[in-house]
């Protein structure tokens, strides 16, 4: 038989997903999950592509307000932008996630939603990570996009549900991960109904509508899909509310958290980290029933291959 | 070959319907659609089940309202749940469809969304709807399963988008219409996450986080869906913006509106009946390119048979 995760190593997490599989799709068996409830929800920054030194939405809000900055130069000195114009990782870091995905939410503000997928397909095409030196988009790991592909495989329904901007994951998604707009879940801004004439589209706002967080993340998943997951996948303290909400149904339930401890291939962190984004997921993992995951060890490889 | 659509007469609108989907599953055909983007949106009270006298929604709010009234009777006689006792339609219909919706969505506060859905079944097993004498679910409209299934296996992906509570449409919309859960948008009130010990649910609230009519429908498929439909069908003003931002997007589309005008076998209003939901829709659907579906007319059966 021909491995289905060939970039995880053996060990207690590869198994734990192919027991799991084997059993929920088990016919007649005692933990059988019929097709249509097999729900998975993946977090995506830290879980399917890399969050290090700085997210990339963080990164696609400096190229927007280089451009914005086109217009009006005044930006570059006025917080919090300057922050961002000046790749200000502590100063952004200390405005704390959700103020910083909203400073970057508001350079999305004035754009149709079909005129945005273009700006953000353009950014995929032409930016590159200022460390790792590749297309951000190229940026996902490799052992999650098989483990994507198997659960579909296995008829699993595989979702993102994270706390980047819904629109910018939309845009390369599908290529990436073979999840199509309508399975990601994110932070959304509020949109305005827009017409002018026979043009009719959706203008995307400066104010937040959600920001995919924590407990949110959970209310979020009763909105859209209205189902609770069998199997939940994430890195930090953020997707600790979904973990606990899938591992809380009944029957068979994986919840799985990828710890980042590979400074050689990635980047190293734990709750001793500053400003780590996993402190009390990683001290509650083992009481809440969750599936710790080490990079170092349990993955062959990291990143996707570049052609 | 087989008619896929033996409820509908043979008409323009079975015409429309036909000629569309031929055209944008013909591969390199010049209208051609790849079945990714092949989305479909139906609204729900009055376009895929009956919605007269009174919503569906409004019947499940009195239903609780009478479990509700066993704990506290004084409610019988307070405004504005004594009109739902009195089943006073014109009080009702004066709040407006939002406010009565809003007083439904009320007596479900305090309930976890998996009670939530144990309630609606029982409600769909047990409740008959006051003039057709049949169960609630059971009221869908013939053609429009047909229709569903139809675009279902030219591989649509077939979206309910109404203003009906999501969870009670979820309760039954797969077994009715074969739309799963995750497919299913409709209003929805807010939700706290509930962790008690190891039981963790999704508590729902009295407060309104979205009422899904008019332009919201619109902004709720750019959240839930980020793609916008090639066909979108609908029975009333509150559909009128879906239909027209879908007729706006590139290439081939199709909007459709369903007259009710069959007084003989449900109900027959237009612009001069009083509270008409269709006034705007149908004076403006030949401006806007939308196909107009007479149910006397142009549907041979109205109800699915009863077993």
């Amino acid at each position: 038989m021909t491995d289905p995760l060939p970039s995880w190593n053996n060990g207690a997490a590869k198994t734990a997903i192919l027991d799991f599989v084997a059993r929920v799709t088990k016919e007649r068996g005692p933990d059988f999950v019929p097709a249509a409830e097999r729900i998975a929800t993946f977090d995506n920054d830290g879980t399917l592509w890399c969050e290090q030194p700085m997210q990339v939405q963080l990164f696609f809000a400096l190229a927007r307000l280089n451009a914005l900055a086109e217009q009006d130069p005044t930006i570059r000195e006025r917080q919090p932008f300057k922050a961002f114009f000046e790749r200000d990782l502590k100063a952004i870091h200390d405005m704390g996630k959700q103020a910083s995905f909203e400073v970057a939410f508001a350079t999305h503000a004035g754009i149709t939603d079909e005129a945005f997928a273009a700006i953000a397909k353009d950014f995929f095409d032409t930016a590159r990570h200022p460390t790792f030196n590749r297309p951000f988009n190229t940026l996902t790991y490799r052992p999650q996009v098989e483990l994507l592909a198997f659960l579909r495989a296995n008829d699993f329904k595989t979702y993102i549900v994270s706390g980047g901007g819904v629109d910018l994951m939309r845009a390369f998604a599908e290529e990436a991960y073979g999840i199509p707009p309508e399975q990601v879940i994110g932070s959304s801004v509020k949109t305005r109904f827009d017409a002018q004439g026979d043009a009719i589209a959706l203008m995307k706002l400066a104010e937040l509508n959600s920001f995919d967080d924590r407990e949110l993340k959970v209310q979020n998943i009763g909105l859209h899909v209205g189902r609770r997951p069998i199997l939940a996948f994430g890195n930090s303290d953020g997707d600790l509310a979904m973990l606990r909400y899938t591992k809380a149904g009944q029957g068979a339930r994986l919840a799985l958290l990828i710890h980042h401890d590979d400074a050689a291939r990635e980047v190293a962190y734990d709750r001793d980290f500053k400003l780590s984004p996993l402190v009390e997921a990683l001290d509650k993992a083992k009481d809440y029933g969750i599936t710790l995951v080490s990079m170092k060890n349990d993955w062959k490889t990291v990143f996707e291959p570049t052609g």
